[in-house]
């Protein structure tokens, strides 16, 4: 990756790129405050399960930074708020709540130290938040190699959404398998489904993929069946909102008919996610909440009209996969395959 | 039908609504030289298989018209050359060519009766246009008829594309069976695909089916199979752009994926077409051209770009789904079931 970023910390605040404007306009913004944040996950200006764990982070990181509090026991107040607001902006992606756990546990820690003082719960968190991001990283790196012997040379991959760079503090989880293969010299070639409403593979990874030098071709959703049927698509790999105990993923909506369809050509269908996408707590994809999201994303493109006026729309913005129909599943820690049941709490269980 | 029609004749040349403005703007096109057709079916201004056929017998009745031929021999190749030109505006739909051979046949009668004149060509060409709207109109009618023992009260029915009053000289296939359903007084909802890239769903299925008061919602093409698995969908009814003698479907790009979704969660899938969709003399569907589009139907959406500069595209603007998947199709002479190369075959017959 060259000259930009997803988003970072800064001293003024949270730095992101605001994914709203590309692929037309590179622009950053710096959020000064938590609601900032929290508005910026709501609408999009930040997505991608990781990422919004990252945002996440370095939202609490900064909510103590710009705390007035003069004590302990305020301080607790204000992260508490924090974290309570962030955990409040979009319900699927379960990394969310893991970021905002792991930067809550930190913060007890950092509050529990027998020399605790706001000064240096805040350094801590700023730090913490910090590392969440470089660990985000390497994650991605490792599950790009982990998932390197599923990409054969000359693949052709379909991917759907973004699970790229942009979806997470940088290289990716399927745009992750894509770049390990590239940087592996295999000459594949990406196929991205333009993923309406919010036109993620058209905006996002299209971008992104075009600024590494990696040969990506759009198609609009509904294209991806003929094309299967037409065998010029080798393997399809996505990323993941929330992995259940059993296997079933949530993704973004589109994920679920593209699974359906790999089965009835016999092409592999592999989700990458890091470990901290599966949800345990989740016995299966039917407990998985599906945000619903409103009518303009879907009536309007670029602020102009596609619809006519008082038509209403359905908007399910995530679909649940059956593991059933998941190939394969590949973290940082390798490739699990079913039974995910046992396979998945394996990978999970390393960490512990 | 209220206060709109899609195309129609007039002295003044071939009158139709431009859907390329809708729904955002009715207005009406007076086209008067047979370019001019030609141009308004490239550019989709007129769009659906049936109402292709309509717009093209128009096109030849102006050609004749607007001829300078001053003997039969002269108006022979002036029609000649308008049904060239219109038979290469686009590949797929085969009731362009249909509706072509139709007003050919009926030129060589015109111009071999003993008291054939320019003027007497002139208008029967003008009356068998005229006759070929009102005919499919009343095929349209025929086909909501056969169709509705098919449409069981409180169907949720989802469609693709616009096979509608927009598509048709009027009352739509797909949609002549949602209206028939409708006005037998059956609860129906409709769910249109918006139908990317062109948006023929979200901008004419929804508008024309607002219009008529029948309900209406809209979703994003990768939106059915969820709704399919949460079991919100009844029962589907596309159109066809060409219906082979074995009973495969080329519609618009799309179609077959819902097909193979429909297969998998046990959902009747039907086709609703004129008898001059049927090519019998094409045996399969690997047979029809499959017309590939350009890049800017992808690339922009109401002419603003959605995707970085330089990325390619695919564009194939049609499919096919094999018969094997499609539970019947419905024809103004009744329903068709497998083995459709015999029950096709039948109800084409009838005709003879």
């Amino acid at each position: 990756m060259s000259n930009w970023f997803t988003l970072r910390w800064s001293e003024d605040g949270v730095v992101l790129l605001d994914q709203r404007r590309l692929p037309l306009e590179e622009v950053y913004l710096t959020l000064g405050s938590v609601e900032e944040v929290a508005k910026a996950i709501e609408s999009l200006a930040v997505r991608g399960a990781p990422a919004i764990g990252c945002a996440a982070a370095l939202g609490v990181a900064r909510a103590a930074c710009v705390s007035e509090a003069r004590d302990l026991v305020a301080l607790r107040a204000d992260l508490d708020a924090a974290v309570a607001r962030l955990s409040r902006t979009r319900p699927t992606a379960v990394n969310l709540f893991w970021a905002l756990g792991r930067m809550g546990e930190l913060a007890d820690a950092a509050l529990a130290e027998p020399d605790a003082s706001v000064e240096s719960v805040r350094d801590r968190l700023v730090a913490a938040a910090q590392r969440l991001l470089a660990e985000d990283v390497t994650v991605c790196r490792a599950i790009g190699l982990a998932g390197l012997p599923l990409v054969p040379e000359g693949a052709r991959i379909l991917t759907h959404c973004n699970a790229g760079a942009l979806a997470t503090a940088g290289y990716g989880t399927a745009l992750g398998m894509v770049r390990a293969a590239f940087e592996a010299g295999r000459h594949i070639r990406v196929l991205a489904d333009e993923t309406r409403p919010y036109l993620q593979g058209a905006r996002l990874t299209a971008w992104e993929l075009q600024r590494d030098g990696i040969p990506v071709t759009v198609i609009t959703d509904n294209m991806a069946a003929h094309l299967m049927r037409c065998a010029e698509i080798d393997l399809i790999v996505v990323g993941a909102d929330r992995i259940a105990a059993n296997g079933d993923v949530a993704n973004k909506i589109g994920t679920y008919g593209l699974a359906v369809l790999a089965r009835e050509h016999g092409i592999p269908f592999y989700v990458a996610a890091p470990i901290s996408t599966l949800d345990l707590a989740t016995p299966c994809g039917d407990a998985i909440p599906i945000e619903e999201r409103g009518r303009a994303e879907i009536a309007e493109v670029s602020s102009r009209p596609i619809l006519p006026e008082g038509v209403p729309v359905r908007h399910p913005a995530f679909d649940i996969t059956p593991a059933r129909l998941v190939t394969a599943i590949v973290t940082e820690r390798g490739v699990a395959r079913a039974p995910y049941s046992l396979s998945l709490a394996k990978h999970s269980g390393a960490s512990r």
